[in-house]
């Protein structure tokens, strides 16, 4: 993409309003804007990284045997009166009337409806397991709607569900989604650590994918040897303390809660009456689990860790990041359309700075974009030989002829 | 795909509630499930429908050089008080308040939040003309709710707005935006008629893109010769005079509107005070154009031209089929799960009935399905040389070694 038809303009100063790392980047860099507390605009270079983590988050819940749908934003209330959450969550819903006043919620999360679409369709046991899941816009009433895209009361989440024939089952299953988000999270360059949280009265845990950030709200207790952590709410050891996995020593962090599963066995599908014929004939309640991935929020968090404050530049972990290749021009030169429309045809994302603009203007807005990889064409350059290649692995001089990302 | 694995259970009768042949097709072959009146889920084969759309109205969109973001759902008074809407359209809105009391809606479309996102970032003519577009679902407070996924409280749209710095060059958009959207359309396997509208106060006219169906509720006078259309608003001519184009014979018909373009100008960005400084260094108002397209609204229109209702069957248009081919077994051979390997690793989408069940159930529910191309393998196929394939052109014998689609 030519950067002079790109929707980018970058702003000098922090915004007097952002009260975080991600808060403040997204909205200088252009990546997105605030429209009111809690509510941001993805504009179109951090609609790009959306798009990067959703593929991921897609091809991962694929690979886990998920089959993805779309469910809906307005819920009408004697779906959520079954479970019993229409009075009891109130607090954090929106609530609103239609037009001849029946009411409903914007949904901030969906185990009513897949459970009202599974008790439709799915009968008998031979169907089971059933993994779907949704990517979608979700709505929380939330009145400490803070730090940028970490929380919100507009946001994107992956939600997955799973059906089961027995607890054996889903433990089979909930196993195997663990995998999947050390897989999805590894892909989002995020460090995230598996954290046991409490499992309600159904289960002794859940288990939440914790990244490890000062920005993070929540207390883990955790191992500085092994792989041992647990969430402040159901912490038995304190900081200090011997690991009882391990005998190491405990260690405490804020961290930002990136996904969660979640055995919920008939939690909500008992109160739904939700049943499937068992081999023997037998009525039986379906044995869920949940899975949810904070799209946006894991937008957020990898800004929180990856972006340099100090150095006022941001370096996207590679498969997110809003172009490959930053291709940065300085002075006339006929060569940088050359390498742009090759490694375009290589099948590089490759955002070409062609603007008339200065050196400095040229790599300040470069260290925001964060692309991984920076070609750099000046005389310079050409007169040691060619093109300066910057990337994590730092600086060379490469020919034009052989470039090779 | 394993036909075994797939979330598919269709349904023998017409939902009683069904008002009209996409109602009934979504839910009898387990695309969508009714939520509520005006609400529906996309179960996994609607959803990949839907994608399908998805991805060709962005191609579209990408190729006329607009840029896509995310806007929110969720909107704050103060934006739609500027342009006077938050009075004047209420009834069609969703209104809410949040936990402190702030009065919002949902966003049925987004000339405020664009016009606010654009006035904050471009200033010059030089970043002129611009065009940004989203996919997103959009709500409207819709008492008449009805047919199906053609008009509903919660549907997908893409929208489009353009700012240029002069009427000429809005004008040169807006009539390369028409040709974006006959290639959408004709991707979309519908005959879209262009068919001019009310330009409200500011423009002679703004343009539909209509398909002339039964269910359709717009009146559309139309030539049997040339493509003079004109909607029944501001029609001068009624059914059975001459042509003023051609002199050809005026027909009327009802139409379903999948798509809309409209000339703006500075009617939203003129009372938002949305100016950029032109060329000779004069603040000057940003003249826009808008550009709707239905995405469920289209998935719904297809069904309702496709679905043959004489033989309860649907064939999807090739580039939005839930599969490309639909390979089914019957009774027990070892020649099935061979093909669908090669078919799958030739790049092919292939539902693959590898059920145990009759031939007439697995006939009923391809029939719904609606997979363009369909293949056979039975006992009789094999000694007839090989596989009935069959789609549009018919049905033959094909040499398993010889399939070619």
């Amino acid at each position: 993409m030519l950067q002079s038809k790109l929707f980018l303009k970058t702003l000098k100063e922090t915004p007097a309003d952002a009260d975080s790392i991600n808060a403040s980047y997204f909205v200088r860099a252009c990546f997105a804007q605030k429209q009111m507390s809690g509510a941001y605009a993805l504009l179109p270079l951090g609609f790009k990284v959306y798009k990067k983590i959703e593929k991921i988050v897609r091809e991962e819940m694929n690979a886990l045997g998920g089959q993805e749908l779309l469910m809906n934003v307005l819920q009408p209330k004697e779906l959520w009166v079954e479970t019993g959450r229409w009075e009891s969550a109130i607090d954090i819903f929106f609530k609103l009337t239609d037009s001849s006043k029946k009411e409903m919620l914007l949904a901030p999360t969906h185990e009513e409806q897949i459970i009202d679409i599974v008790r439709h369709h799915i009968k008998s046991y031979r169907d089971l397991p059933l993994a779907l899941y949704q990517i979608q816009t979700k709505f929380r009433n939330e009145p400490r709607a803070k730090s940028g895209l970490l929380r919100g009361i507009e946001f994107v989440m992956k939600d997955m569900y799973s059906f089961h024939a027995s607890e054996e089952d889903l433990n089979v299953f909930y196993e195997k989604s663990k995998q999947a988000y050390f897989n999805v999270f590894k892909r989002l360059g995020l460090d995230a650590k598996l954290v046991a949280a409490s499992g309600g009265i159904f289960s002794k845990y859940s288990h939440e994918f914790q990244v490890l950030t000062e920005v993070g709200e929540d207390t883990i207790y955790h191992c500085d040897k092994c792989d041992f952590a647990v969430n402040k709410e159901i912490a038995e050891v304190k900081e200090g303390d011997n690991c009882p996995d391990c005998g190491g020593k405990i260690l405490v962090s804020r961290g930002v809660e990136v996904g969660n599963i979640f055995p919920l066995k008939t939690k909500w599908s008992a109160p739904m009456n939700a049943t499937f014929t068992d081999k023997d004939g037998k009525e039986q309640i379906f044995i869920m689990g949940c899975y949810g991935i904070g799209l946006t929020r894991s937008m957020a968090t990898i800004v929180e860790v990856y972006y340099d404050s100090a150095k006022n530049k941001m370096v996207w972990p590679k498969e997110v990041a809003p172009f490959d290749v930053h291709l940065i021009s300085l002075g006339e030169n006929t060569e940088a359309e050359k390498i742009y429309d090759d490694l375009t045809k290589k099948g590089f994302d490759v955002l070409f700075d062609d603007r008339d603009t200065s050196a400095g203007e040229k790599f300040a807005e470069a260290d925001l974009v964060g692309a991984p990889t920076r070609i750099i064409i000046s005389k310079k350059s050409l007169e040691q030989g060619g093109v300066e290649i910057a990337d994590v692995d730092g600086t060379k001089i490469v020919k034009i002829s052989e470039i090779d990302l």
